[in-house]
């Protein structure tokens, strides 16, 4: 991200826990940093701990004073953004953006003309806190990030996004937003769903979350996660995602009547699936 | 478990990771520890390591050569060695178990006349891994240990079950068997059932688990358990754990409705009632 990767500047919307863990790598790695946020504090505290060099405003004003706009903010509130801000995206050379799902706004891009500037990313980075306090650097150290590329994307819009999150760390993973989506849909979007699900059930039931035991507590942790940020997934990833909660019913329903029959070989059959393909990597 | 405590050597039936545990942490408070242990070289190494002081064999022979004994194997397993090694626990103060189900073992306990002697209980320690190498010392410390006494347990039994339990120190909870049945079905059998469909779920499509963030890893980490326990688990309290596999596959069916008709702050709502009560303690 210095000199020799092409780009100095970099503005990020959104100072949450990616956002603002990509703007404390990047400024640790001496990249000037514009920021948005719609927290007054939490940019007062991004720009007083000198990660944010520069705030920005509402009014999109200088928000194209940087070589990147990473868009690091929940997916419908990025495709806002992207048509709003139009405009203003004149002098950057790469727009990305840091969401769960990617065929809605690479699309969007590509129907708002900024396809060549325009490479989807996705960092496989998330916890269930969330905001700046939750930021921290090194988040992306070893961690996936998917890049999802198009036949408009130009050559330097990719390169550019794959030197911004190799230079924090990330491990870049090119596949197209459609293919990405189905897969996100069973390695990310249907555990989380899963986890809140039986949460759900445990709250119905007027179980608390301190009553489970360590095994309990790590089915459920997800369920803490930001329902607005998992709102904008789930109805943007709506058909894949449905596919694959089916599948979990399916295996709820069938061992359940395993049980329900009393077929203990058949339970045992069944938990040796899902050990060995727990201990595998 | 000293003097003051009422005995002094404790036979333990399994040297997994319950009953390897509870033997390092009574060996370290100076307890003596007879050891029975189906694989030989765990048996060896925990003889070596000296926490176990004697052998027991297959025999029964000197398995009642202790003030308590303790079954830290698998339910069904526990409940046969309770019938076939009945003419040996003539001397026990106290017979008690570690499993996750109680009403089935308490009723055989019962049955075989040694009602006034057995106090069932469940530490609530699970992990994904077993075995001796996993044993490790201060597992217990700060955790729930259920007891789960009869009208025929004597108060003598009753005592020692929980000094037993809190000389290492666990934290007890007495109720009755049915209902700890019911209440861990929620808080215990169904996590698991739910990890290991969710893995089940992403084995059929042929996705590893090495392919998942960070939070999808945490819902499916218990999938990896031992099956051979929990096929007892599951078993033993079919009724109960059905009931509450249910009540996933309602809460699975409802959004997934939900997402299909594409009603986002339903979605929303629904989400925002799971994230709250994982932030609960």
């Amino acid at each position: 991200m210095s000199d020799g990767d092409g780009f100095r500047t970099v503005a990020i919307a959104g100072l949450g826990l990616i956002g603002g863990s990509l703007a404390r790598d990047l400024a640790a790695r001496g990249v000037r940093v514009l920021g948005y946020e719609r927290d007054p504090s939490a940019l007062d505290a991004a720009v007083r701990e000198g990660v944010v060099s520069a705030a920005l405003g509402d009014d999109r004003g200088g928000w194209d004073d940087a070589d990147a706009l990473v868009l690091a903010i929940p997916v419908r509130a990025a495709t806002a953004v992207l048509r709003d801000a139009l405009p203003r995206l004149g002098r950057l050379r790469l727009i990305t953006d840091a969401g769960s799902t990617k065929a809605g706004i690479v699309a969007e891009a590509r129907r708002l003309g900024i396809g060549a500037r325009f490479v989807g990313a996705h960092p496989l980075a998330g916890d269930t806190r969330s905001g700046w306090a939750a930021s921290r650097t090194g988040l992306f150290a070893d961690g996936r990030v998917y890049l999802t590329p198009t036949d408009e994307s130009s050559p330097e819009a990719v390169d550019l996004a794959r030197a911004l999150w190799t230079s924090v760390g990330g491990r870049v993973v090119e596949m197209g937003a459609d293919e990405h989506d189905r897969l996100l849909a069973w390695t990310s979007h249907l555990p989380q769903v899963v986890s809140s699900a039986l949460g759900a059930a445990l709250a119905e039931r007027g179980i608390a979350r301190g009553e489970l035991g360590p095994g309990g507590r790590d089915v459920t942790r997800l369920a803490a996660s930001s329902p607005e940020m998992w709102r904008d997934i789930l109805a943007d990833n709506a058909g894949a995602v449905a596919d694959a909660i089916a599948a979990v019913e399916r295996q709820l329903s069938a061992i359940r009547a395993t049980i329900e029959r009393g077929d203990a070989e058949a339970i045992r059959a069944w938990l040796d699936g899902g050990s060995a393909w727990g201990e595998r990597r």
